[in-house]
């Protein structure tokens, strides 16, 4: 081969969802396939303040290079915050801040996964970790789940056939999907892990905000060896920013550490200075339960509306939390060709395709209820409902 | 192998400076080995006013994800400067920003770079770009550069011999010997590189920090189409946000656009909006000849302290721009055992050694003037000649 391009960038799939919203872009369409929070809620006077206050108290020093792991005092933070909501001790040592938790995938797929490794991800699963992994050519092994969790049978064929190092899960409201791993399913999950090589990576960017139903344990409770967590601020404050976080052991932080000081030195120090003070002078969890009562009552209208408008063998997840839904049309429905009929309708989703990983035509989709009003997400399933009928 | 570790990360140079600077943090030590730009011309009242402006008439939107390729406006402006000040054409389709120019060493070293692809770069060369590099196993060819600029002998044997893909340039005020290419010199490279598969990629951080002498043509203007151009803000306005930008030729750049997706989705956009803000409310020029009136006192203030203090036999460059210059031992002095006698005697720089590829020990040494005032280089340049006249 002659080409100038390296071998790794052959299977890295285009953003589908890249492509959509740009379809979607035209006002008259009522679109449901983005994945932006809702910035009606984002605390602009707050960050405003925030940000005269650092500057004013500190001034050059956080406009100057910075380290490689991040901000101490913010990953002091991060550290007593897993504590408070979920009893788990981690050392600041342990945490590195990344930009944004996509950097994470990234680097955990720089530092772990040779050509042909096997990975297990979800399926379906989220396209910004397929896409991650893919650069790192690794061989993706799909788990399914539904709504109770991951198939623990599959799992338990697929850790003993490839004995694979890294396993890729969004366990709470999960993207694309919206499910939860219940409790059971995360013990039966955690026993199966437990004692074999595999790192389990929980990526967690929407766990504050849950509308229904109880907490559940995190797997790094459960199996602490054998977990690295992704976290994020960019659904709970601002997702511009770009600031999220890993946490892994240290002999993995280690490599992690070197990794990211070759992909961009550090994350944008300012902004951490920034979401720093803003931790420091406003309340995280206040703010929190703005976003959750405006996405409950949002998720509540789609739901309401789906139930009113979609011929019955339409299936949908309820989600608990988060900011996505999953429908499936009947098996001989593929959703790319209802994707065509929708756009003339002028309204859009995401259809299935993209979040698995043998390329096959689904019969799902992916809604978000997050970035419309009620009215409009009820006037936007209502065309959906009538694409749908005359499509099957 | 039963390493939970990809093979890519075993040849990664942990960040010697990293580890020099751990030494030099004690106060009591006049410390030439970091290489950051002097705070004392941050621009903080500006960037408070900048963030100000954007959080107040952009608001939300400012604080939202936004694209990959970058915010348009910033890129004109980057395209604009590029016409004003270098007479080149660069269409904003071909300027991709990134989370500092670091990113962009990360990106083409992912796009381009199989294991064991060779690849020039100078010698010595910038740390960053062979940590940048070594991820993805390039095979170093070291090309020697020296006052006028690269070793054309040695180039053209290396590029008829391994036909690489890439080539790895800082032209102008060379981290870390602080050379410049002569504009003779770079016409000859530009007549070597012509016409062959190589992309020569001209890193210019420091380009605009010029305080002698003429500006030199970009390679851009000499080899178009084998150019890829690297940028910063970090020198010039504030390192913190790690901003910088690509120009690469389309097909480079589409791939690009990809892998950053899969790396953070976008860099800081937030900050991308202020900086953006900046250069439209403030005259970057004005504020670049503050720097570049301080970095020329600072850099001559050290050039007469050598002349007056250290023995004859140490070499040295003299800097036209930038923020380093070089210095080297007779040969049978290694500068990582002068190191360890300078710090006793409260005095600190980088030993030339990570800056080869080869492993070897070396008599030279980095010494970054543009963090101390002169009184202090002073201070340390005597302190230092002290231990080589005892050292020799």
């Amino acid at each position: 081969m002659n080409s100038i391009f390296s071998d790794r960038m052959n299977d890295v799939p285009q953003s589908f969802i890249r492509e959509i919203l740009k379809v979607a872009v035209d006002p008259s369409i009522i679109s449901f396939a983005g994945g932006l929070p809702n910035p009606d809620l984002f605390p602009v006077d707050e960050i405003k303040t925030a940000t005269q206050s650092v500057l004013e108290n500190y001034g050059v020093d956080a406009l100057q290079y910075s380290n490689t792991e991040g901000f101490a005092p913010l990953r002091e933070f991060i550290s007593r915050r897993y504590k408070e909501k979920q009893g788990l001790d981690i050392p600041i040592k342990n945490i590195l801040i990344t930009t944004g938790s996509q950097q994470g995938l990234d680097l955990l797929g720089k530092v772990i996964i040779n050509e042909n490794d096997d990975l297990i991800i979800e399926e379906p699963g989220y396209l910004g970790a397929i896409q991650a992994f893919s650069v790192y050519r690794a061989r993706f092994r799909p788990v399914p789940v539904d709504e109770s969790g991951m198939d623990c049978d599959v799992l338990k064929d697929t850790i003993k056939q490839y004995n694979p190092k890294l396993m890729y899960t969004v366990p709470s409201f999960q993207n694309p999907s919206g499910i939860t791993y219940t409790s059971e399913n995360r013990q039966r999950v955690a026993d199966i892990i437990k004692g074999t090589r595999t790192f389990l990576i929980e990526d967690n960017p929407y766990g504050d905000l849950r509308f229904e139903g109880s907490p559940k344990s995190s797997f790094a409770s459960l199996i602490p060896d054998n977990t690295i967590l992704l976290g994020s601020f960019s659904k709970t404050i601002v997702p511009a920013f770009r600031l999220g976080w890993v946490v892994a052991p240290d002999h993995i932080m280690e490599k992690m550490v070197i990794a990211k000081q070759a992909a961009d030195l550090h994350s944008n120090y300012f902004a951490q200075r920034v979401i720093h003070q803003y931790l420091m002078d406003f309340d995280l969890d206040d703010h929190v339960k703005n976003i959750v009562k405006l996405y409950r009552s949002q998720k509540q209208a789609m739901i309401s509306s789906i139930q009113a408008n979609f011929p019955d063998d339409v299936k949908y997840t309820n989600p608990e939390g988060g900011m996505f839904l999953w429908a499936s049309l009947p098996n001989n429905c593929f959703a790319m060709d209802l994707f065509n009929e929708a756009i003339k309708e002028k309204v859009a989703f995401v259809p299935g395709d993209p979040f698995y990983v043998d390329g096959k035509k689904t019969n799902t989709f992916r809604l978000n209820y997050t970035s419309a009003d009620e009215a409009t997400i009820d006037e936007g399933i209502k065309r959906l409902a009538k694409v749908i009928k005359e499509f099957k």
